[in-house]
């Protein structure tokens, strides 16, 4: 990871779940790191998590949709790894226009200012899952059609195809990972609206009920936020990717239901009830999902390491220890 | 056509090139027709258009982004095709932000005008070829990956997507008609950006040279309005249409050069020259188009009946009859 020594990178979304883990990572191996983050108030950003980090980073507190802040954090980066984003499902259905503001106009508004002040930057996009929407076969290779179930999704593959549509007009050198279900530290517990895992940690750390829809048989596919952080720095690495996009996964997918009783387990605390689907999650609910990630482990190596087990432990203890910077029991 | 007697029909862009094509169709068969249109400068809203149904139908003159007005056009109404759109590949490099506005935005407060006004309507959305991009084999069915090389076709996507979200969140019935290139009466003829066989006709009237990039080689599948009029009318009659997404096409490519050659013949003056692929239309070029229209014609019986000869002599004359209400030579 010599790549990283004193390179220039940019993290947008840089205090929420994915870019603190991200920046702590990258700060270890040597790199200047900027932090573009919005910090609005119930998205993921939050000062806490860049706390061990905060005398090595650069802050700018700024939304994507800021062309002029966000010009002066693109400025001379070699590497952007662009994770800002209006991320909840059940949201996007709610206020869909928000959705289109952020994921839609933000990211021209990204592209615009990457192509006027820093046209040969390494990109690397943050793709959901949730672009595959219904699932037609598993597992879900990255061929699979994008039929999201949700505004969310549709924003997000429309963000995607904008950075290879300005990666052809303008040389912006661009991978898209396609992010699977994530849980784990630095991750806001403030609300479920996306998160479940971590929502469902939550609850069971204050010894409450976690509600599962139907039966709970529903297969989920879970990645811990290590393993998804070295994707991250992977691809950003390679020039192999650039032009690419790639699923990833864990390759141990997981009933709904035996994922709640990890939980309670490892917390050592909390229960879980059964209820009938809500109308709202069952408008978006897309079928069994197992990721098939086996492009991104044959063209960099990448394979998850952290167990489901040992994750849900890490997570647990991080919470138990700091529970008063994420939440008021 | 007997369905259409005394329906109530919504057609948004309704005084542009395919609204008042349909629209001139659907008074012939008995429908109560109302037209809304921005009728915004550059776009292809012509009050000539309707001259010879405007005592038989409704005009709103709004935009579909004014949810007010649009309510009112959409309370009540059987059928809505829905045909208003920002509709150029250039425009939408030039100015993204405006194609998400009109494409993305626009869709979000038609769908939620619909779900609130008239939950259980059938709308027949307006997709095109665009959606497809860079073509990965030929003929193209519906299946064929979605890989815009612009942000109108990103956001065409995103708009479709979004209908069928909402026909699943609030009982819209839903159809995408994936038009292909079209060329006929009604159309613009101010500018190239959009409808670029219909501009050959106007240069080969005014005895222009037209310009042909590279060698022209590309293959390109063309439609006759009046046959992209009847699949229009034949997806809003039909309960098996509901939830579906159908191409059209010609099942005759062309050259680019033969139908430029065409063009000059037909119109009987006019000239070509070659010149070189400029950057902006290089930047979106699809490579051959060939569209698979085999669903529609397999379940609606569709097929398209006007051979280009005749298309062409058709449009030639009535743009010779009608030119000043078209273009100032």
């Amino acid at each position: 990871m010599d790549f990283y020594r004193n390179k220039k990178v940019l993290i947008t979304g840089g205090l929420g779940f994915l870019g603190s883990n991200l920046a702590t990572a990258l700060v270890k191996v040597g790199a200047k790191v900027t932090l573009l983050d919005a910090m609005l108030p119930l998205y993921g950003g939050n000062f806490f998590n860049i706390e061990s980090i905060k005398d090595k980073v650069e802050v700018i507190v700024a939304d994507i949709r800021d062309s002029v802040k966000l010009g002066e954090g693109v400025k001379g980066k070699d590497i952007i790894f662009h994770i800002a984003a209006q991320t909840s499902h059940v949201d996007s259905m709610k206020d869909p226009l928000l959705d289109i503001d952020i994921n839609c106009r933000g990211n021209i508004i990204f592209l615009e200012s990457c192509g006027n002040n820093n046209p040969n930057v390494k990109i690397i996009y943050t793709g959901t899952r949730g672009q595959y929407g219904k699932v037609e076969y598993t597992p879900v290779d990255e061929k699979h059609p994008v039929n999201s179930t949700d505004i969310y999704g549709v924003n997000k593959t429309a963000g995607e195809q904008y950075h290879f549509i300005y990666s052809n007009a303008y040389g912006l050198r661009i991978c898209s990972l396609r992010v699977n279900n994530t849980y784990g530290p630095y991750h806001q517990m403030k609300h479920s609206f996306y998160g479940i895992l971590n929502w469902f940690i939550r609850l069971a750390i204050d010894g409450k009920a976690i509600k599962v829809y139907g039966e709970g048989n529903q297969l989920r596919d879970y990645n811990y936020v290590d393993d998804v952080i070295s994707a991250f720095i992977l691809a950003g690495a390679s020039k192999k990717t650039d032009g690419k996009i790639y699923n990833l996964g864990s390759g141990k997918p997981i009933k709904f239901l035996d994922l709640v009783k990890k939980v309670i387990e490892i917390a050592g605390s909390g229960s879980f009830e059964k209820i009938p689907w809500p109308e709202e999650r069952k408008m978006i609910e897309t079928g069994d999902y197992i990721a098939d990630f086996s492009k991104i482990k044959k063209e960099l190596g990448w394979d998850p390491k952290i167990e489901m087990d040992e994750g849900l432990r890490r997570t647990v203890d991080f919470y138990k220890k700091y529970r008063d910077k994420y939440w008021r029991s």
